[in-house]
């Protein structure tokens, strides 16, 4: 059914998201690994309490790769495990914990803040390609 | 540092993607599992070869979650393995094809279809929640 694939060209490469997190060393300091179309994917580690924060402007989704993401919501919580996703919907107040590291790939319009809409010591720079 | 989390509601559940992959027995029928703003994310089982399209209006993004997807451009291939992902561009023309059964994550804006710039017997419904 299938005849042979094209000719591979190097170009044409995946992200393999395991390897480009062994890149990351530091915690809450999100790395840009893809785009689709405005929105981005960014790699991150994070350990402990982050800040309240929302973003007025959009959702934002959470995949967990390694590590038990609790996302604390003014009602109440959810726990994110590896092979689990969440989306914060927009303009609802959240909180990321995490007890032990979590290793996270996170989808979100470029532009949009860590602390979105309050910023503070913990936010990060935007944009830092992996 | 950090306090006891917020008292849990059954309403905040993460979207285990292994178990919702595990509620679908066919082949080239996109579920819906999330959405974030206007994007979808649907889980889809394919095995076998697909037809050439493009997407004239976005990209595509293809999160691999089981098994090994190919991916046929016209200059050349891409493999994408568990743990990796890829971004197909806005006008590419594509061929998916799975050796062996692929599990995997789409991501797209809402409304586009799986043959994209053409319809004919492997088009698949839009819009069906696991």
């Amino acid at each position: 059914m299938n005849t042979n694939p094209p000719i591979p060209i190097a170009k044409h490469v995946a992200i393999n998201l395991g390897e480009k997190l062994q890149l990351i060393s530091d915690h809450w300091k999100p790395r840009l690994v893809a785009e689709m179309n405005d929105y981005q994917f960014k790699l991150v580690k994070i350990q402990g309490d982050f800040i309240w924060h929302d973003h007025p402007q959009t959702d934002e989704t959470f995949i967990v790769m390694a590590g038990v993401l609790r996302i604390d919501l003014r009602d109440g919580c959810v726990h994110v495990k590896p092979g689990e996703m969440y989306v914060v919907p927009k303009g609802v107040e959240h909180k990321t914990y995490a007890e032990n590291e979590v290793q996270m790939l996170l989808i979100e319009p470029r532009g949009t803040l860590n602390t979105g809409n309050t910023t503070d010591g913990r936010t990060a720079p935007n944009d830092v390609w992996l």
